[in-house]
């Protein structure tokens, strides 16, 4: 990612950069010559901010790539999504704010219900209640295997993260959720010699899960997918000499903030507002903040155009209170669009607002998709943002003599 | 950098292209909502060109990187500035017309004054006359050491290019330049093995130079820093085909132009309208000429808005010259920005012009930032320009059949 040489560039400052990121942002029009969700949100005090800003559109992964939570959050923190890969499972994990290791591998579980003859009737068990789903958990806490330690923690409902934690466990492993009922769960299935070992582990696992659930009905089976190691993520803090704080109130967000060694910030309440409360509280003790809000991609996928335009338009009203705080540099993009007409992710480059004291505002007084395409920005690597973030902060040296 | 390829693609032709690089020409405007120094200035004829070209925005290191002179040249000449390292002493020996070889080793000198206990009073030496720094740089020419061959060419006043030339010897050097007075200049420090010897060396030389400058207060030593090897660059000429001259007054950019092998041209005097001069009286015998205005530079560098404002003017008076020669490609850019309100370089991407008879013109009659950044060249890295000067010369074969 060629961030070493931009680590050799850093100086020190007393700057403070924002960032934030409405998860899955961009969007598509209904029909086709209409406005997309931003386009369509009343948003007075963001369009005020862009006119103030350099505009353009970020590509996550690269052109046409539709990017996963994982690696739309690792690109706008600069870090080239192809090269670093993050597992579900490690993002599940993290995200329940437990402290993976080298030696962990992780993965989604799910209680499911399964009939007599061990056919899957329910994916989800009935979307159980969390709180027995925590009594479940514990239960699953006791099985031991030779010298592998488990650690089950619960999300909430029919939800749970898995970690397994030994030496020479591989990560290179199926899913055992056929995605589909009126089957047994798959066996788990090594894809590499190195994970023959975490494999067999894990197929142990799910036989005593399954004894020790046999009269929790509907929650009487588990499946688990999304395997992986945790991985090697340089330091945020040190490739950019920041002081990072990361606010948000889902799990995976924090995960990967945590990932990046970023500090996660306690936000009481999970509204915008109550994060932008969190962000006011903590201005003084971090150099940059990266703030989520997840309704936006919520709505998106759930094909809630509406919904979407009016969780945009919550961000808006609460941007004052951000602006109130004179940050030197203010990001406002998300990690990758997610259009209601698609119901999902998509591919579309992400609008994106850069404001600065030493920005070249380019003067267009509104934040869309089609504004910013008409911005000095260009179509950029959406890595690259963390870097014109960081000149803009005045906390990068010149290159060369 | 990709430029084998290129190589393969270039065919035979009588085209000329003109490159005019007003050093530092990006800016920024004084005032939010307010013009750049390109934007204000009074730019008739470039605004009228700008109409019949291609506009954009170049990137000369990468995203929010601040280049320095070297790199933003090199760049601008289309060799990847992430790959090709140029040290300011070798810019500053080439500079002063000297042959620089692959056993040299160069730095920047300056005579400085230093009292009774060796601490330094005054690190420039009270800018001594320009004749005096030539007789200190006679005697010191007298030094002699081993095998290593000293030259010491006066650049003005206090400054001096130094150059050691020997067998073995490292560029990993420390400089002496303490940055400060009150305190003794810093000892050289290798570090790498490599340079051990040249350490030494330099020691010994700082040694003798201050024995023979004892007498000669306010000049009474010498400090040296930007120690740099001659960097291996592939010759412009045969990259792109070109018989090359460059056009410049001031050292450092003669310097670069001379790493890239261009021939370069005797200006009569020292101001723009002789440099575009000295490019009427050589039209015929070059393919490519590099033209460089200074001035743009040294009031982005030290404020002064309406200076940079008026040395874009002066070009633009000018450009009628350089048109009544009938180029076949015309690229008018910076090698960086260096905005007045900055009073520095800046990481802001660079306005830029390409005009050709085979241009797809953007129809936009102005030259300026935003101008620029909504012209069809996009926001580029700088390297790509001359590829695309180049087609536009039509010196370029198709590739692939």
């Amino acid at each position: 990612m060629g961030n070493n040489f931009l680590q050799e560039l850093i100086i020190p400052a007393q700057t403070k950069i924002a960032m934030i990121i409405m998860d899955g942002l961009g969007g598509l029009p209904l029909e086709p010559g209409g406005k997309t969700e931003l386009e369509t949100a009343h948003t007075p005090n963001l369009d005020a901010l862009a006119e103030k800003s350099a505009l353009g559109l970020t590509v996550p992964v690269s052109p046409g790539i539709t990017p996963g939570s994982g690696p739309g959050h690792l690109a706008i923190f600069g870090y080239d999504p192809l090269h670093y890969e993050v597992g579900r499972g490690v993002l599940e994990a993290l995200g329940t704010d437990f402290d993976m290791g080298p030696n962990d591998v992780a993965a989604r579980g799910n209680f499911c219900s399964i009939d007599a003859s061990g056919l899957l009737t329910d994916r989800r068990a009935g979307r159980i209640p969390t709180e027995l789903n925590r009594e479940l958990a514990a239960l699953l806490q006791t099985i031991k295997i030779d010298c592998v330690e488990f650690f089950i923690q619960t999300i909430k409902e029919h939800r749970f993260a898995f970690v397994m934690r030994g030496p020479g466990l591989g990560d290179a492993l199926t899913e055992t959720d056929p995605q589909t009922i009126g089957v047994p769960p798959l066996p788990v299935r090594p894809l590499n010699l190195d994970s023959e070992k975490a494999a067999l582990i894990v197929d142990q696992f799910i036989q005593q899960a399954r004894t020790l659930l046999a009269n929790k009905h509907p929650a009487n089976m588990i499946l688990l997918r999304g395997f992986a190691k945790y991985p090697k993520l340089p330091s945020f803090n040190e490739l950019y000499g920041l002081r990072s704080a990361a606010i948000a109130v889902n799990g995976m967000y924090r995960g990967v903030a945590k990932l990046a060694g970023m500090q996660l910030l306690k936000v009481e309440g999970d509204t915008p507002a109550d994060e932008f409360t969190t962000l006011e509280k903590s201005w003084k003790d971090y150099d940059f903040f990266y703030l989520h809000i997840k309704k936006t991609d919520t709505c998106g996928e759930s094909g809630d155009f509406t919904g979407k335009v009016r969780a945009i338009e919550e961000v808006d009203a609460l941007m004052p209170c951000l602006m109130a705080l004179h940050p030197d540099v203010v990001i406002v993009t998300g990690d990758h669009s997610s259009p209601a007409l698609l119901k999902s992710h998509s591919w579309h480059p992400v609008p994106a607002l850069l404001f600065s004291r030493y920005v070249r505002a380019d003067g267009i007084p509104e934040f869309g998709e089609r504004a910013c395409s008409r911005g000095s920005l260009g179509v950029i690597p959406a890595k690259d943002m963390m870097p014109i973030a960081m000149a803009n902060a005045l906390r990068l040296a010149k290159y060369g003599a």
